[in-house]
């Protein structure tokens, strides 16, 4: 057993929890805690419902990305097209409409990859993974205010991307990684 | 050229700025700002001052994680030992302060991997990559209220939980796919 969430000796019980910001994007909590030793703790973390990624691939193998200004860090960046799920709404559900409405394309074949954490520390986010194949071009219907840019390449130019640090979206990096690492199994059967 | 920082066509600019939250963890800024097409929108992020990720490599090849409960996830991860930048301190200095504080080893070879963003929406944190060798115990010196657990296991060990969904944690997963694909890069050499 790799991991035992039970673990008592490790855990943290929640003794009074408040909202302390919540603005049109992120909602702030603060709670108090009591750790393992019985001492009291502060803890201040995100509240998210949760992303997708979209890993969208072209019939002739060459993945979809985007670039985007991201102000907090005042630059473009390079990624894969993502977005965030609407309340009640299906991950799947949500991973369809981002790409439709960033991208322009529709996919008829749909696959998980994996769920990732990209922020344990402060976050409660996931980001849940999957691929898109079998696309077609439909028209991208951007959100008023949304601008993103989207452009063809194929795996191992994005991995040079990666390798010279210029794709450093943690969630982009792991995309990249785990097709690579996915190619390199099939290579090696 | 992959990605132009100053291209102006996605380019948002900051008109005013301000403090909506200041915790004892996050800083939370709210801007407005003007988008490309001249409208208005409101930026809220997290104001961060860096963090660092160690990858530590017992001399049999095993590498070190921990076990940490995260209060948000109200879960144990598996995870790389990391940790945040304190003002004015080198990325380096910390990775060295902080393998010793959480697993009790020092290491006399250390290199830089990668930098990556987990959070490029809404946290200005980068967390930077060094891998850490020829480890010697000098025994662990965890802060009063931090509670870890420390342990080692393969390369290949951790990725079968990667695989598996059990280690989710971006950073942890990253770095175990960078170290894979570096490893598969030699083997092919």
């Amino acid at each position: 057993m790799t991991s035992d969430p039970e673990r008592p000796d490790l855990r943290e019980t929640g003794l009074d929890s408040e909202d302390v910001f919540r603005g049109r994007l992120l909602h702030v909590k603060r709670d108090t805690v009591r750790l393992p030793d019985g001492s009291e703790a502060t803890r201040e973390y995100i509240v998210h419902p949760g992303a997708v990624m979209i890993m969208p691939r072209l019939p002739d193998g060459k993945l979809l990305f985007e670039r985007q200004f991201r102000y907090p860090h005042q630059r473009v960046f390079i990624e894969f097209p993502a977005g965030k799920i609407d309340a009640g709404e299906d991950a799947l559900a949500t991973a369809k409409r981002e790409l439709v409405e960033e991208t322009g394309y529709t996919a008829a074949r749909w696959a998980y990859v994996a769920t990732m954490h990209p922020l344990i520390t402060y976050s409660t986010e996931h980001i849940a993974i999957y691929t898109a194949d079998e696309l077609a071009y439909v028209g991208a219907r951007l959100d008023p205010g949304e601008f993103v840019e989207t452009f063809a390449a194929s795996l191992e130019e994005a991995l040079g991307w990666l390798d010279r640090g210029e794709v450093t979206d943690a969630k982009t990096m792991l995309g990249l990684l785990l097709l690579a690492r996915g190619a390199a199994a099939l290579r090696r059967a």
